[in-house]
């Protein structure tokens, strides 16, 4: 736990990190808490319909880094994430579900039955194009999860969206998988020459973007 | 600053809260830090293409617990956000955080027209449909930085993505505002009665969620 004061100064120490330190590396530790944080993160439904890459390979970070627009996160940080959603849900994944839901809590027949029930009502979440932007916001929602877990381990992040996602799926093998890459994140530690980790935060005044009613 | 064992309980205290104590109340301080947290949460390009809506108003509170299949959260929460996405993007919108930059960072007048021109680049994603869903992903990861961040703090959350947008702008007096209801988050103290709370975490085995190259 965390007082309200400490969590301010850990929002304002994170920051997007443009250069991070290549010599620096992730204790084994803090990078499973990091890898919790992505497996315990919240979905809709629970549904967990995202898969995640954690790249060590050195040849394959070069060529993400290079379908990143070159940008050096994706090779210099300690560790490089690659935030897949599923390309389209099936009964089968909801089955998936509660069965898991089933092994884990010990639901009855009937609550599971009414569980598949309830989520074939929602399927309207994951058809078609706003199918695809639903997904794309629960792989979001994850990211941000962990970028807020990393500042409290003083981990030092960069979500990435300025990346060619259908270069990294080449690049993964993910093409004929059920997921697709939607971000990248790199976690490391900052470069002391990260000029932009001294700058001011960019942001309107909170009255702009918080109103009250 | 926690521990990485700190962080994993932090995950584990963490969940969708179904039932929220009605007189529970968040402290001042807390809540402060939590609406810094919303302000301070990273965007694409940092643009904060949104907007959060507190809503204490007990009429608005019943008139959205309605517009949420009645879910009880909307109306029990001690605290209670709506967040919103812009519907588009304006040239107006890059030149307004062109010039929040400059006033933060005291950034030279050649700097900004470079940072212009990068964001018109970037312009296509923020266009049509693509640009829609865009938008609502870039909400999502805030809901997802607030909602870590609140698990630091030992604040309960539930993130409502069961609910009528539609139903909330009428509700807010949206329509006609450049920004539209994407979620709601309810923030506060479990009720003792939340069996929820007990229940041990569904989610697949990390080996399936999670890969390693
Ligand atoms: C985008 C989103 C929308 C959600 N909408 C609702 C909702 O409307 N009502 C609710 O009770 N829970 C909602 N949840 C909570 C999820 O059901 C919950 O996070 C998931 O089942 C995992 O359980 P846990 O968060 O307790 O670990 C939502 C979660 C997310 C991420
Ligand atoms: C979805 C998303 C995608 C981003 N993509 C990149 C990126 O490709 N490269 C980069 O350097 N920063 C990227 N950022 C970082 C943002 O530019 C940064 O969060 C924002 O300007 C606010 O600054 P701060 O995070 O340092 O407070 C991204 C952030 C988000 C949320």
């Amino acid at each position: 736990m965390m007082t309200p004061q400490e969590y301010k100064d850990a929002l304002m120490w994170r920051y997007a990190c443009k250069k991070f330190d290549p010599a620096a590396r992730i204790a084994p530790a803090t990078w499973d808490a990091l890898e919790e944080a992505f497996h315990l993160a919240p979905s809709s439904l629970g549904l967990q319909l995202w898969h995640f890459i954690v790249v060590d390979d050195r040849e394959i970070r070069e060529k993400l880094c290079e379908a990143s627009f070159n940008q050096t996160q994706v090779r210099d940080a300690s560790k490089y994430v690659v935030l897949c959603a599923r390309r389209d849900v099936q009964d089968s994944d909801l089955l998936a579900h509660i069965n898991r839901a089933h092994e884990v809590l010990n639901t009855s027949e009937e609550r599971m039955q009414s569980a598949y029930a309830k989520y074939k009502g929602y399927s309207v979440f994951w058809q078609g194009d706003e199918g695809k932007s639903w997904m794309e916001s629960q792989v979001h929602l994850a990211a941000g999860f962990v970028a807020a877990a990393a500042a409290c381990l003083h981990v030092d992040t960069c979500i990435m969206g300025g990346i060619v996602p259908a270069k990294y799926d080449e690049i993964l093998g993910l093409e004929d998988s059920p997921y697709r890459t939607v971000l990248g994140m790199a976690f490391g530690y900052r470069s002391p020459e990260d000029a932009h980790a001294l700058e001011a935060k960019v942001r309107y005044p909170k009255d702009k973007v918080i109103s009250h009613c």
